[in-house]
């Protein structure tokens, strides 16, 4: 049950947009612009994946199972690369530049002072520009805030993976401006 | 000096704001909302205490120096409350329910699952309110943000109690969206 009496029945931070909005619009200007936008170089999909890694590091429930989801209907509905990357991102499926970046991020997670010039001087040798490090970092720190804000106010998260495709499913299509899809209208067949 | 190339003088967080505008605009409107905008019941300055806080528990020189000036101004030019906070919030002179607001800080701080209900029964019992909670738990989980995207990136921090304390007033007058002082402006005679 939530610390706080929210009002409303919506999973993880969309409980908490419901209750705030006037936080509510920059949090989601922000993922918008990290996650969803165009970037230069980074697809929308790599970006949901730092997000999911970070989510996971913070071992927070809903944000690692929604960003998975995004991340695995951005990329094509490939979900083996997203466990693959939790499981060890060392030897999964993904470029040299994305391993070294997920690297940085998991710096970022355990101490903004953790990230060393080797890290990004090992980034940069496998192809990473400047705005790919900026972004990595902050999508790592902006994380570690959604992850706390989320678990520190005890959100309701559902176990029900039906649930987290369909929210992921929308995410990946209309970004984070959109109202989340009414949780009462799905089976929840797995809810916890 | 900073990971990847800026491209100008700013310190801290502000150098990334100029390098990265799309991520600057809802950083800015996230902290103008939690830190500076009218609160039912919780002052600025109070607000400027938990991020001054959580800053120092995370040890980011920059956002304890630059919101402890915040905090110092928005409370009356009270640079003795915010020392000793910093030093010992049990034994500063603040009201019961800050103190237990700056437990729950703390929590957040060493993660988001660390909040307990005892915690924010205790908070209760002090007269918090949700919505004062609620703040609380984002303002901390924000600065776990802010503190990790400015050190993440090793931006410019100087030692210099001057240039914290002008920057310091202009926030307090102004809020966050404003351009910031132009450092070069002033006389940085204890810079490092």
């Amino acid at each position: 049950m939530p610390h706080i009496n929210l009002s409303n029945d919506y999973p993880g931070i969309r409980s908490l947009f419901v209750y705030r909005p006037e936080t509510a619009k920059p949090l989601n200007g922000l993922v918008q612009v990290l996650l969803h936008d165009p970037h230069p170089t980074l697809s929308a999909g790599e970006r949901e994946l730092i997000a999911t890694y970070v989510s996971n590091l913070n071992t927070c429930y809903y944000c690692t199972n929604i960003h998975g989801a995004i991340a695995r209907h951005q990329l094509g509905n490939d979900a083996g690369t997203v466990k693959q990357v939790l499981a060890d991102a060392n030897t999964a499926p993904i470029s040299n530049k994305l391993k070294s970046l997920l690297k940085i991020a998991a710096k970022v997670q355990s101490g903004g002072k953790n990230v060393t010039e080797d890290d990004v001087m090992t980034a940069r040798a496998e192809g990473a520009t400047d705005i790919e490090i900026h972004d990595t970092v902050l999508i790592a720190a902006a994380f570690c805030m959604y992850n706390r804000y989320v678990d520190g106010l005890a959100t309701w998260q559902p176990h029900n993976d039906e649930l987290y495709d369909k929210m992921g499913e929308q995410r990946a299509r209309e970004g984070y401006g959109t109202p989340p899809v009414k949780v009462s209208e799905m089976e929840l067949t797995q809810t916890t």
